[in-house]
């Protein structure tokens, strides 16, 4: 239901043309369904402009295939991120075309096509054990709508790497920077462009990295100005953040 | 110098219309000019679309009063930040028509005048404390040539204060949330707009607020999904990305 | 053996009415039963108004038997938290009624009916994953005899879920609330409520979550007034201190 | 203006008794003033039983003044904590009545007489150093009508100097719990009681005591269940609790 | 070889009682044996007063075992600390004496009967889930020739239990109190006895218990002033340090 | 008042000797005496040994003079830590012999004549910056009635130099190693005695020190086996204990 | 292809002698190779003076292969540092000659016979534990042509074992120092040479060794003044650092 | 005196040329002279090749000046660090031709002229904030008597600074990076040379800097392999060690 519907509704209740009995039956499922375990925020579309995304940590298998089963009912692409195999088989049971990337561990099914947007998400990553971050990115931003340009293993310590990609970067409507250890690469891009850069610390490193604490800290004191930063390992938020920007 | 004078120059040199020396000559402070102490990078507008901005913290007066000197031979408006009564004192002697902003620290010199955007900037505060923040933000956007809107005082313990200004903050292009203690403005903003959230951890509090750090980890665990983050007080840092995001 | 049996025991002490040896007898579980690797404190529900819990982590299963062995011959009801099924299956092996609750890892038996309260505890959470705190702390008010209302998945990034639950909210005498990531949620409920908030951080989350510290700061910095934590996690904690609270 | 004048209002608009404006009118300052810089949240003694307090911590003595200056145009009990002698000064200038508590840093003016509550709060600390915590907890009680009971200086170190007092301690129906170092006065209390603990760490102590972080932990994982934690320092947060709790 | 024996040798060398090639060979595995992997510390007795001491963690069985075979070939007792059982097998394999405490994960080899000392060690521990600590710490104690005496399970939050052995406690010539969670136990005994205490914290606990770390704080920042402390979980070292005072 | 005297006055009240009112007016100050905003601990002689230590920070002035005026009327000793040269000032009002160590910050009260111990405690620091906790643990031990040997900058970088006085620190009866920056002194001395050693970490040093916790960490993960570690500039900490074992 | 060949190549172009399109395909792999998922690095060796290492942790085994594959195409040796077996028997496939440390969790290929260095590393650990970074150590040392000294097992405890090896370490042209628990032989190592130690702190240890943490502070506030450091556990990076150096 | 002297002072001892108590004359003040608060380590210059430096941070004016004293009697230049502008003048009344660098609070005294290394060793700074330890830096490596080049100012937000100082860092023997915030150059700086580099973190920023850990861990975590890290703000100590490596 759209905002028009929604709009339209209310006045025929204002105007006594349906009853508020019918008026509570057509809404029933708004703003949120309660699962018992979950609520599920319907009403999210219509009020932050994207369908709500399942976080499948902490949950059982048979609570996401609970929460995908009601969400199949409405018209929206599906997405799941941090997703083990074993909730992904669950949600295959009830949903075929359901897939799964095994990097990024994240489920989606597409329910309806997009069009892509014209300008694209630009996701440059520091080295190839930065991957899974990566594809959780990918997949988000794809969902979502978002044309990507994906540029890997170009961290500083060979900088030559990153300016040869240069134009794609530049080119990007907004830029992604996904890097571990010392996560300089997200400064070293900031100041190369003019576009916002969303920095995502990953958790590659060892030792005195404490578990990506070294790049986290590095992206927040980025001496680039242009740079904002988003949790650990948090390719999905990065990748969501970047979606509302370039359909800005 | 924008990027067509650049070109043209370089055209020159290429067809032998002007000689290599002449070249130089042209280009002597171009990318950037050593002060001996600092070195100005004037290229920067041409690379990221914004002038350099002195970050005044660690200087001494005498110093920022010769990166100023050097920067009004530049037909740009200028920024300094996190500068004391003292600095702002030092460039006055230079320059009549510097600003300082007292609560915010900023010292701003306008050399042009800028035509603003139509769409703006909305920058939120939790409490009365976080204006010195929001005071930064606020003359970083303007310098910047944004439109701002700015609501302060809406902290989520009354948080009916928050949704008397859901228009405003809704009819944002990009949204600045600034706040200390637990922070939580961010996530409650983020899970009511579809805009980008710029969430600024403010060192207001105490005790187990270590200076910012509470507010700083719950704004990158926020359970919203559109909210990125910038340093502890970084007023400047938000306002600048959000004037990338604004501009775009 | 209660305060008012025990001062007669005291009494007759004095007049001389039983002897030093015979009043020994009767206290000899009192206040507290040494099993050699542990000591019963029998004196507890005497002194605090409620029997001892047994913390199972860290404990063997068969030490975890034999606690319970000596408790049965007490006339209270048992409760044992952070128990993996095997210390369950131990305890079952000596008493078939013991109940287990696996989300929650609490062990249960009921020796005596209770009357539960006539006001309630809410207890309530932002997330599906943070059901297995709720389950300790469910488990928990309830064998210490209180009624309890609960609201899960309400978190703020789709703050009209909580909205819609507020009657029941305001109705509780007091209020647990139990949630991960940046721990909105205890500020938000704190401003909306005239009764004491409990609020319980969760190591649901990821990164710069560090197992829960970025809630645990989160509601120790909540701008609202009524708000006191307990550890992360701790579930038990928080319904030992409502129940005390909802009983005054 | 209390909830049944509310009702009337709003039973008069749906009545057409009054017209809009007029309703708009008798509510403008409701639920909140905009002072500019501050937005006095007037709804929350509506909303959670008790008027809104001044952290002076981050406010100019001027805006403390303006804030003040608006609060005695309503009719309740003021206080003010963080405050510092010069706030205190500016507003004195407008309110003869007002009063400082010099080692608390608190500022009160008492509008309306209050019927002390029959129930107590006690008010219990390690140290003498742990002091100015305990007036800010015990001048927040007082203000928010509880009778309170105070007992210093009884740590752990000496433990009969705690059990001299217990019978005061029992007696209370909650009791804050005050401490610095290594903060064990807290567990130890917790034993010794039914009735709920609020504990403070301070931020008394040297060395590992990280500005109370020592107390902090140490009372986040007190092994006796009844307790639960404020912030650092934070009298003010526990006697506003504690206050909660004693008028159930 | 002892410290006189050592003399007399030195004294035949310089009155050229034997030439530097007798001594030397004498001397050869003084002051200490290269095992490759390994450097056994055999002076380490004349010079410190006791035999050194393996620690398993990081090693191999096999390092292990080689470690154990060559100190077999001197006349000391053995402890290996940290052992895993794997380890211990290795062991037994060359020597069929060793035993395994598997709680306390030690490996003891008695190659001489010592007499006990007259005076003891006591040593208390606050739960039953700080057996593990305990076990190590009583092995090491017994293995260096003390007398021990342990008291467990008498945690502050039911502190008569403590009380009840007050006399066992304060007969001893050295107080070891192990304890996880907030660790005030060290504290409390630490105010009531007149010998030295040794404060261990354990890792027992969880959420912001950080591995032991608000034991560890609290005991550093005890207001006791007889406690000294040594690394969490480091039954070995509270026991190594007690028998050297209970010595003197 | 001494154990025995105690003794005796209560067989009197058993015997009926002597009336329930005489014997509470002989035991009026006895175990403490409550100052209003203190309570000095007499008792503490009696259980622990020594008479009560007056902690001075946070303590006002006027406060400290009251303690010590009461102190004066009893039989002991009287030490202060951690006083300001004002506090100082103040106690020299009331008592003309009170002496103060400006580098120790101590003040300290001789009322009777002691016999030092024939053993002595080895003060032993790093570098000369470590003086002011030298001079807080030498003043400490010395009241407390103790022979002391003081070594003072023989850091581990020039480790010969601590190799010349191999001796002094080998006839120590108990040693206490004081040193910042990275703390290693403790191991190393720890490795070549067969004494107990108390570390005592300073705040020596800047950067990752961390306010001593560099040191701090040093000590509590010794290699050397008889290093036990009190708080960061606890001179005073270690003296006692020191004190204790010495007089053993 | 070395500087020389690189020169000759572009002035060839610049000459004319050979084409835009010959030229590149000469380029094609320089300076970089793009292998989709990783970007090999050739053009390091001229710059850097170094092949690329291989960093395996987060890399498949399958990923590594196909580095491997395209690295053998070139004619250096192949240096893999934190491989699993697994990732060894996957590089074995398509290497025959590829080898293994076990411990060290090396796999290196030897595809040039390289003269080894005059001058020699000394490296240096405190324990047996600390094997594993030993070994790392040695084997990038050894790969990139340089003479090793290995000295074991000589930490602080046993000080004298140090002293017996001195004449090797001294002989070194620079020393690694590798070190866990509190990581003071980087310092006593530091005041005895005159030539660059270049300190390892390693996770050796448990409890307040947080992972590596107290090594790594001792080693950073080392009050010996020639020692820098590198990440806990990274014997490679201390070991390119030693290479680097005995080479100058 | 130099090693050869002191051989043949031995050989004289042994050969009975010169008798016990002349020998112990020439060697008094070898190898360390006691101020009583402080041992000079005379020996320092034979052991590590360089005079004894004076940390004068901890020190008094009056204790410094002692040292300073003492020192002159010797034929060495003269190092203090940290050292205030009053210890500065308190060392002046002694020696006139001491100087001091105010933005270094370096000492400096020239008692023998030095032949500077041919080779230099380049100091590299990201911004002008970070040049106090930039001076330190320079101050302590040409007093050790090496060749310096300085190059400011060239943070990776404007790369192209740097790089258009390549030619005089590459022709260094060794470089030391100094930066603050997030300390990304010396991973950049790392990744384009074949010389060691020394990175000096600075705790110039603010917030999440946390005093230079942001630049800290950056600098620890390098993905450029031939990085090695000194303390925060250790100007001196990466100049010292540059030093040792300049002369190899």
């Amino acid at each position: 239901m759209n905002r028009e519907e929604l709009k339209n509704l209310l006045e025929s209740v204002k105007n006594n043309e349906i009853n508020i009995d019918e008026a509570l039956e057509n809404l029933e499922d708004l703003p949120f369904k309660d699962l018992g375990f979950a609520m599920i925020d319907n009403h999210r579309e219509l009020r932050v402009g994207y369908p709500e995304v399942i976080y499948c940590a902490g949950k059982t298998p048979e609570q996401i295939k609970e929460i995908v089963r009601f969400m199949l009912t409405k018209d929206n692409n599906i997405l799941g991120t941090r997703a083990t195999e074993e909730a992904y088989n669950a949600v295959k049971e009830i949903c075929e075309e359901a897939e799964y990337n095994k990097l990024g561990r994240t489920i989606t099914i597409k329910k309806k096509e997009q069009t892509l947007t014209d300008s694209y998400i630009a996701i440059i990553c520091a080295g190839t054990s930065d991957l899974p971050v990566v594809e959780e990115a990918v997949e988000t931003a794809k969902i979502l709508g978002n044309r990507v340009e994906r540029i890997t293993d170009v961290g500083v310590a060979g900088i030559h790497r990153l300016f040869s990609k240069l134009d794609i970067i530049r080119g990007a409507k907004v830029i992604i920077v996904i890097a571990g250890m010392e996560g300089a690469l997200a400064s070293v891009v900031g100041g190369l462009v003019d576009k916002p850069v969303i920095a995502v610390p990953t958790s590659v490193g060892y030792g005195a990295n404490f578990g990506g604490v070294s790049a986290l800290l590095s992206m927040l004191n980025s001496c680039a100005s242009g740079v904002s930063v988003v949790n650990i390992d948090n390719g999905f938020g990065a990748a969501y953040n970047a979606s509302i920007i370039n359909k800005l």
